[in-house]
């Protein structure tokens, strides 16, 4: 049995240097990648609306998958907090993970607060020239802190409840999102057909 | 415009709860997702294994995906060193984005040293039974340290590269790996038809 030495290693992977490409894996699913990122407050709707477009996209037969950042703290940020730092790094993190995924041809959907706007540009710049959506969920503060689903902006107010975006936490809105959606104004249908709008201008 | 109120929201969340499901991602590719972990030393082949396979799997139609580890410490992983601790990390995050690609529906190869047992078998936990393939490159460190393709096992053995796997710091060598494969024994095409035969029992 031939032993595969350093020169032969090396003869072999010129003979073998095709990898697959981020355009091959996407070619297979018949659609171009693209990082949809939803911003806003707690409470304003992002999870809600990065499902039901979800469905619909996977309804069309189009590759997607979603990143919910109240998830993603269950796993891979497991390890951080909540102060601006670790804020930092959850979003660097989400960043890359979504990168690796348009990188593999899907149609990624991130629903996180992502409350600073630096760290949404970083996002972005992973990503090719329109193949990232800002969707800034602009719900106000008001209707956020009077939904409050999980008690926390009450948990916040009471001071019970440390570096909580809007509370003692800024949140910096976008500048120029490619899209913007309040779900205070909007009843949820509407608000998924605006989205719905808003990814097919990105086909 | 009818507003959203906590309780319209969660009477309209009630009419949408439905989510895509792993099951629902992957069907839509006519695969059943898996992750093919391949672990061994630096230099053992595990890159260049990984992608003739995910060209194979890739020219079958298949929906895939590569997590190389030396790519991730320049992307996701770029803040980690080389400690055991660092390690570990590394490896954590690792398994975590493998676990969302695979709940996305993709065949995910993972190339990466993955030096520590318990390591593994905690990546091994996240995966449903059977959907998770530990090979283990076995090529010896006598072969890895004489092809040393980047010129680190020169480096570490100075004393100039701290924390090197096989060097000063340990490689635990997997129990029972799925699957074995010594590309010090095999030539490369050898070795990437056992790796393919060895995926084909995973359908």
């Amino acid at each position: 049995m031939e032993r595969m030495s350093k020169v032969s290693m090396h003869q072999q992977n010129s003979l073998h240097t095709s990898t697959v490409s981020p355009q091959a894996r996407a070619a297979i699913k018949f659609q171009q990648p693209l990082c949809i990122w939803l911003t806003g407050l707690s409470g304003a709707g992002k999870s809600t609306l990065a499902n039901a477009l979800e469905v619909r996209l996977h309804e069309q037969g189009l590759h997607t998958c979603l990143l919910d950042g109240d998830n993603l703290r269950r796993g891979l940020c497991s390890d951080l907090g909540m102060t601006p730092e670790a804020r930092n790094e959850n979003i660097r993190r989400i960043a890359e993970v979504a990168r690796l995924m348009v990188d593999a041809g899907l149609i990624v959907i991130v629903a996180a607060i992502s409350p600073f706007r630096s760290d949404r540009e970083a996002a972005r710049k992973l990503f090719p020239e329109g193949r990232f959506l800002e969707v800034y969920v602009s719900t106000s503060f008001e209707v956020c802190a009077q939904r409050d689903p999980k008690g926390l902006y009450r948990e916040a107010r009471a001071g019970r409840l440390k570096n909580f975006t809007g509370v003692d936490s800024p949140y910096e809105a976008p500048l120029a999102p490619e899209g913007n959606i309040d779900t205070g104004e909007l009843v949820l249908s509407e608000a998924c057909e605006r989205l719905w709008a808003l990814v097919q201008r990105f086909p």
